[in-house]
């Protein structure tokens, strides 16, 4: 008790109601007794020496020394040529796999029940790449760039998940029967790299399929593994099952064991200040964080208290279908977390 | 009576279950009395002078003058090479528009109720293109291609269709903050086109904000307009809502006038031959090319006539949750249709 080593995270707590979510966090791990020590920090982008966007060195040496962040929304300044943060964010620290587990949280309403699965989406090329031309007046190509190296990068990063969340199969989801060159290297990468994780079943879906049955029925699926803007797609999509961005969490793993929590959500300057905002995709992507830190016991007992919270429907901010505060509503969870001790 | 002029369709029967269903079609439309005179034809790709795939010159010649095909499943030969069917007539007939209607159907329950909505996907470029390149071992590229001439086509008929079907707006989806130069000129054609349509209302949104919107709310869209791939899978997921692709209707518009209607679900070869295929895709898609010929009275009672099959559920194939033949099915929807003059 009090021995217990600190470790570092680095806190972006981002724009709009960012500020009041990261505190709310910040609250519930303090009554988990969560050994984490902040380190604030803010991203928001400067140009360096020749003109480039860079994140401040501050941000970036914290982020480098902790190896862990956990991030709020960010707006996207819109000086001219300001690159979005996000994409800044993945390309600054190699993030190259976007993580979204899907859970349907008991007692909120949504016209699916039981949906259990998780998209890996590479975070780094494909659509991405930002390379595009005009060819002649009126015709404009973009690349999709597809690697080898990236593509078993994720392959094998899927695998791995699947292998340490207890997860059964593994779908590759692609468009091979068109891009067959490209989405084809992809597929290749998925199939070798299945060939060596025995344990989990392995498939291959067309993403037009995938996105019709999973509407139909989304238990059916697990662990999903796919190109950049594919994930894009899917991973907004299954957040949509469960209730949308402001109750799902996201972790975006990068090399050298960097690894950068976050909610997907906006920054909703309508309600920012207010002490109305939903901390919730934050203070689950917070338990993400804290699993991938090997915190488990901690991360299960704040998640137990958010989804009691949740279930027992009577303190909820306004978007979950309540009228408390955030500070209330975390409050709640506080009182939770101590009483699970 | 018996002195309407009468039109001509070519019938593509297709694969599988495709005989089948096309027949229950034609024996709906005897009962319709609707002025149609099929032009059977197989259109399955034959090596033409140069090594080319090409669809057979009867098939080729019966489109071009009747302008008006409709199609059930087609297989694609395992030859090597052997391009896709559904591309292959695509760019013979320069089919540039896919319309999907994705409405509700009353009885036959979904998670979601009062979807109306219609996907219109710009049919013959983007990431179709088909181009792909090597760049260095393990480096492969795709290029998406989108042009000025194919985004204001595709736009203009989102338009157009929106005018002429009562529909309120036209929504264009896009990742134009990541394809900043070809989403970025499908958005600004869609945008310039707006301008002529101020009876339409005009909205743009992300893809990723659709797929989400879409699975939490679809009834808040009206006509969306997209490039190909997103097509492809906004079309999949929107079947998904009402039921699958053995409910949804499918047309293609061409240039020159020529368009074909079409079920989008498969072969069904397990089924082949035993009478047990649903006939509705294709029936459905057969009311949309009547209305497309200005046969509006036929093509209303006929779907009536389905519809009220559906919604009293006593006759129901296999798969909408009943134990009757295609035979019997079809002979419901015939009775009605009778019944309704
Ligand atoms: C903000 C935008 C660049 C981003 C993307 O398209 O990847 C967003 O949709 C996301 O999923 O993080
Ligand atoms: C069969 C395949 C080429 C096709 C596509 O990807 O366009 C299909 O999914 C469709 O939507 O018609």
């Amino acid at each position: 008790f009090g021995l217990r080593k600190m470790q570092t995270v680095t806190l972006i707590p981002g724009d709009g109601i960012g500020p009041e979510i990261s505190t709310a966090v910040m609250k519930i791990f303090e009554a988990a007794n969560a050994p984490i020590r902040w380190e604030e920090r803010n991203v928001t982008a400067i140009k360096g020496p020749g003109g480039r966007w860079m994140i401040p060195p501050d941000a970036k040496e914290s982020m480098d020394r902790s190896k862990i962040g956990l991030k709020g929304p960010l707006k996207t300044p819109i000086a001219a040529g300001h690159p979005s943060m996000n994409l800044l964010l993945r390309k600054t620290f190699d993030l190259y796999a976007n993580v979204r587990p899907c859970v349907s949280i008991e007692g909120y309403q949504t016209p699916y029940t039981d949906v259990n699965l998780v998209t890996i989406r590479e975070n780094t090329e494909g659509e991405y790449s930002g390379i595009e031309h005009v060819i002649v007046d009126g015709v404009v190509q973009s690349i999709k760039l597809i690697t080898e190296e990236a593509s078993r990068r994720i392959a094998e990063y899927a695998f791995e998940y699947a292998r340490n969340n207890q997860r059964a199969s593994v779908t590759a989801v692609h468009k091979a029967n068109i891009m067959r060159m490209s989405d084809g290297l992809f597929l290749r990468k998925c199939r070798e790299v299945a060939e060596t994780y025995k344990d989990i079943k392995f498939t291959e879906m067309y993403l037009d399929t995938v996105c019709l049955n999973m509407v139909q029925d989304p238990t059916q699926f697990d662990v999903l593994v796919m190109p950049n803007l594919y994930g894009d797609i899917l991973s907004d999509l299954c957040a949509g099952l469960i209730g949308g961005l402001g109750v799902t969490p996201s972790g975006n793993i990068g090399a050298n064991g960097v690894a950068i929590f976050e909610s997907v959500h906006g920054t909703a300057p309508d309600i920012a200040g207010m002490d109305l905002a939903n901390p919730t995709a934050l203070l689950l992507s917070a338990v993400m964080m804290l699993r991938h830190m090997g915190l488990h016991d901690h991360g299960n007992k704040i998640q137990t208290a958010c989804f009691d919270t949740i279930r027992e429907k009577k303190v909820l901010t306004k978007d979950l279908g309540g009228n408390s505060k955030c500070s209330e509503f975390t409050a709640e969870i506080c009182r939770r977390v101590q009483d699970l001790d």
